[in-house]
């Protein structure tokens, strides 16, 4: 990763592109929570494009930018109107590529999207989520996160939760999984919902080894971490719906009939998938994850302004 | 009221807060009526989290904090879809204290919900209006401009009218008010609109004088101060609406039958309670109220912030 | 033009303000262009009031402004839901006009809205839009991307093509393009769609040569200029719609046909009048045109500022 980088898919991440931007966010971190401050961004300005909505990775971006000490501008829900008039998203993005933002944040509901962004524009683009298919920002807070907790990533045995096909999180978390030592990966969900062809033919080509479960009960002892995430009723059969859905919410007692309990991650926002009784273990990270996600995206723009 | 403090009731107010805040409110608008300009809140954010839609107060909040050359998140419109999406306006508040602000200033139409958000988050927490319940801010700035007008807030006999049993701000106002000596308070709405219990509890306890009335002519002329609300038909039956509403239309030619006019406060936007050809007379100070609101407020997020 | 003036019609420009306006647009953008910033418009603040949803416009002041190291904040498209509830715009402007906002950009549907708004505000109103009345800084940015392309803007044969009765941009290019010598105009329209009579009265008195056309073949040859804008088919008979519409819709094929091709602006959007295959030629100007946009802004909001 280098100064002007795109950053469009958690398949550019390298082993030491990650480790670097992990300590990276580790210095940034120690200096915000001394109560100090850089203002390395001054006179930078973010230009902010979600095309579909979003609140979390958005204001993450934003307080990320602000406390470098450079500029938003964001380009408003009211777009999703004036897209309605006829606009493409592909003028807007060249309209605004020329009014010189030094980063551009973009986020919409189709795939492959963010990759032809960067190429309308001259500016830097850093894909916040294109459909199903990738997420590369969310991945780097997640193992981020995990570094944080087990201090290292090698060796971890990661189980994915919910909508594996549909899910933009679980391919970039597997790809940047990928370039780690002896991980394995154990990918739960109704079979209908497992990940796309393309994401397990990059981890047979990078020899990760995983399995595949239904149910966490199965798997969940031997997990250092489990992932979970959102399964949407309308991506499955309702007699595979009725079948599973009750394995499928983690909530406090559930968890507490198991002698180890993995670390819980979840990308937010959640619904009924997890409990918020769950927020009392010290297992639950999530809200960590979040905070993660400030310093690691902190240290990506400065990454990418070379400030 | 201190460094750090959340802002949740008028019942916190002291009557020194009040005075300190005003005479803080008075130097800096000193200050900024002479050209010059404070940058003493550089390198803070303030998020603002307006759960129901909101234009005064939020961009008041956000004159305020950008005047005192601080920064602004908004959480965005988008957010009332986000929420449908099932998230938890208590989710999304912890995520984004997580990553730091320095104040958080938040609306919502649940009574309490304010409370909540305090006990969630570790930074500041500042209500700008729960529900009907409570709007402390929009107080502040009310007796700051009976301050300006009069010199001094004891002794004042102030008319509150309109829909006074669902208005928030006539329950902070009264809290508010009721640190001060000999003050009057007239209540004047149709019958089912009388202030709540726990409002006039908080009066008898304070031994603030107050009564009732129907009708502003039956005590317009010994009023210092009225204070005009909205009414919302929906709110009364039809057939004391329909008694009711030439009474609680405050018009110029209303006005103008009565040998002395108070000043008219109002915490707009209006509708058709205040007509427009009421503001060329010298009482109508519901402008200077709205400004005196960036002041005051400029004053608050100084208390809060330390700087 | 001067430090603290409102810019509510191109009929205010004089031709030494459009060249004043266009040197010092050329000097800032050699400045930025070097890779360096000006910050004079630290501690200003704009508020930026679109009552009409838009993005181009609005993204090109608040970039001008942040770039100028100034800050922004925005009304909100929530605002729309807000007015719903009753307030009228006038109210919503002297609240934020009390809060002393440095520039106050506007947009609303109404003609005439961008006057009224500098009558009721201190602050200098720009008008960004009244309805189908004028747009004057839009007619900055399409003279100076002339400019840049000529090097003058005396004797150029500019066409005017769309629905040219109800477009802002058309109404204040003409005014403006009228300050220069042996301009000719050729506005090409359906005959239900020619330009309001207020413009034509205003073209002769400034004894400006201006013919018509219903189709831009008959005299593109002759341009140096081809502004399109998009023609609705509301606004026409269905019987004129189907015999015209071959006409109106500019794509590389179109083009080809011709010996000499003008240069092409375009307001932005684009909708199906102009196709992205005409993106490749050397005579698509209208990104161009929109980058233009943000210097001439630049340089409006330093001379209202006068820093």
């Amino acid at each position: 990763m280098y100064k002007g980088a795109d950053i469009i898919s958690a398949l550019q991440f390298t082993r030491s592109d990650i480790e670097r931007l992990i300590n990276y966010a580790e210095e940034i971190r120690c200096i915000y929570e001394r109560g100090n401050r850089l203002n390395v961004a001054k006179g930078k300005v973010m230009f902010t494009a979600f095309f579909e909505p979003s609140t979390r990775t958005r204001l993450s971006f934003q307080f990320a930018m602000i406390k470098l000490g450079g500029a938003i501008i964001d380009l408003g829900p009211e777009e999703v109107t004036s897209m309605a008039k006829g606009e493409s998203p592909e003028d807007t993005l060249r309209t605004v590529d020329s009014y010189e933002p030094d980063i551009i944040v973009v986020r919409h509901k189709e795939p492959g999207f963010a990759a032809k962004a960067a190429q309308i524009c001259k500016t830097p683009v850093i894909n916040a989520g294109d459909g199903y298919n990738e997420h590369p920002t969310q991945a780097l807070l997640d193992v981020y996160t995990m570094w944080r907790f087990f201090g290292h990533i090698d060796g971890l045995v990661v189980g994915l939760m919910g909508d594996l096909k549909y899910s933009r999180t679980i391919s970039s978390l597997s790809y940047t999984l990928s370039n780690f030592r002896d991980i394995s990966i154990y990918f739960i969900s109704p079979r209908e919902l497992k990940p796309r062809e393309e994401v397990l033919k990059t981890l047979d080509q990078r020899r990760i080894h995983y399995e595949f479960y239904e149910k966490p009960e199965d798997i969940l002892e031997r997990l250092d971490v489990l992932y979970v995430t959102r399964l949407q009723k309308e991506r499955m059969s309702l007699e595979e719906y009725e079948r599973l859905k009750g394995s499928y919410m983690i909530t406090y007692d559930y968890l507490k009939k198991f002698k180890k309990i993995p670390i819980i991650l979840h990308p937010l926002p959640r619904v009924w998938e997890l409990t918020p009784d769950v927020d009392i273990l010290p297992q639950a990270l999530y809200f960590e994850q979040a905070k993660n996600g400030l310093y690691i995206r902190m240290a990506l723009i400065r990454t990418i302004l070379g400030v």
